[in-house]
């Protein structure tokens, strides 16, 4: 299945995509949360779509979309894991993961904006393949990782250079700014993805080609990171962990390239579909 | 006013203590979570309390307290922002904040046991002032900032150094673990504290002091903290800012003092409560 969230921002409805069309289920209730994945939530909303067949309602063409799915507890990234972009940091191959976290007011629809914040130059993108936890994990043994998994989403990491590099202290100040963890345009179950140590990801500004990748060349894979992070804290049912992003993010140019007012961003990745935004600056 | 919450984790009801006694408040209805911050709910339920005086039932004594607020949208932290703190770890002071998340799932009560996680030999104690978020702000400025506080609350930033200094990346593997983050007794509403700048709070181990500093030392003040913050992320109501912890640290001694099963942990703050944890380690 592709999970769908449409509507309004912060007022979303449920939904789902079959053969490219969204459909509303909005009957179904509920949201898709911590509630809905940690209840059998995907096998319920299957059984349903199934019942409903030919009865569900189209969503109107041009309706906004929102993240595939509602807040969740925590949406927890791993740095620099893939051998290229270490390099093109300048940072060493990472011996464990690196772990950082994004604020969860950062997220955003697959075709929202993004928000350049005030006193901003140094906005940077990042796609990467996010994984949505199914159910509560804590010490998972990564044998046993892919029973966590509800499915994928895919994900712009958006990040301020100067906020993480420059203002002290950890990441956390230029990764969690408002609009800068777009998500979807659909979450999709992880029946559908048949390897995911090879799905490519791209990302393009303004039409021009600068991530190109594939989840073959993450230094740490899924069900390593799983296990890894659970052994740090608990991963609630709809949690998202983002894996990295491959080389070509701005940072990476001699002189760095940033985003400006107008650009448009668009980025894929196999099975998780497309998304795209444009860039412009806070209006306070 | 003084919030709490209280009963069996994760199904805990809503009260509030006057002189001394917790009286349940159920009957007001939801949670102490973003929807009562954010829509006027101290207000309504200073109404509610005054309309009910007498007729409030008492919660039975040793009833388990949960943390005074529901799981929020963010736990902030903080840094080394008390002077005497920043000396004994051997860092600088900061030329602004130093910021990072602690994971929500982290939150805890303030009488349950702080588990050591699997494989941690360095958890360690951070008394902090934390800083309850009454409404969303954003870019918001100093002189204003206490528009945006409900209240305070006392929280044990717990700590497993290894994991925070030692693995790698940014602090966040050794501030999120499960129970790392034990608030309350209750949340004191913003009116009962007269002057912030002059709390004092300390911690003991086994009876023994470690902790014993002001928020007169402060590097960066609730204030600047909350504009601060609010430059890099929208805050939200329910949010939770912890402020950092003075010096006294078992990071800090030499050699470090680090946290034992059987330990027991003792904090306070003026107008914020004492509370304990009993400290074990994790069983699988």
């Amino acid at each position: 299945m592709k999970l769908i969230r449409y509507g309004d921002p912060g007022r979303e409805k449920i939904g789902v995509q079959i053969d490219g069309v969204n459909y509303d289920v909005s009957a179904f209730g509920g949201d898709y949360n911590e509630e809905f994945f940690g209840n059998e939530g995907l096998a319920r909303l299957e059984e349903f779509v199934k019942a409903n067949e030919g009865n569900l309602v189209a969503v109107p063409e041009g309706t906004r979309l929102g993240s595939p799915l509602a807040r969740p507890s925590k949406i927890l990234c791993i740095g620099l894991n893939y051998r290229d972009h270490a390099a093109e940091t300048g940072a060493t191959i990472p011996s464990e993961p690196i772990l950082f976290m994004k604020s969860t007011t950062s997220l955003s629809g697959p075709f929202d904006d993004i928000v350049i914040p005030k006193n901003s130059t140094k906005t940077d993108w990042e796609v990467e393949f996010g994984v949505v936890i199914s159910k509560t994990a804590s010490y998972v043994d990564a044998a046993n990782a892919f029973d966590y998994v509800a499915g994928y989403v895919l994900h712009n990491d958006v990040s301020e250079r100067a906020f993480q590099l420059e203002r002290g202290g950890t990441w956390d100040k230029g990764k969690g700014c408002d609009t800068f963890a777009p998500m979807g345009p659909f979450l999709t179950t992880k029946d559908e993805i048949s390897d995911i140590n090879n799905v490519r990801l791209w990302l393009t500004v303004n039409g021009k080609t600068y991530q190109d990748g594939t989840t073959r060349d993450l230094i740490f894979d899924v069900p390593f990171i799983i296990s890894y992070v659970s052994q740090f804290m608990t991963l609630l049912p709809g949690d998202v962990i983002s894996t990295g992003t491959p080389a070509g993010v701005g940072l990476g140019f001699n002189p760095p390239i940033y985003l400006k007012p107008g650009d448009v961003v668009e980025l894929g990745a196999d099975g998780l579909g497309t998304s795209r935004q444009v860039v412009r600056a806070y209006r306070g």
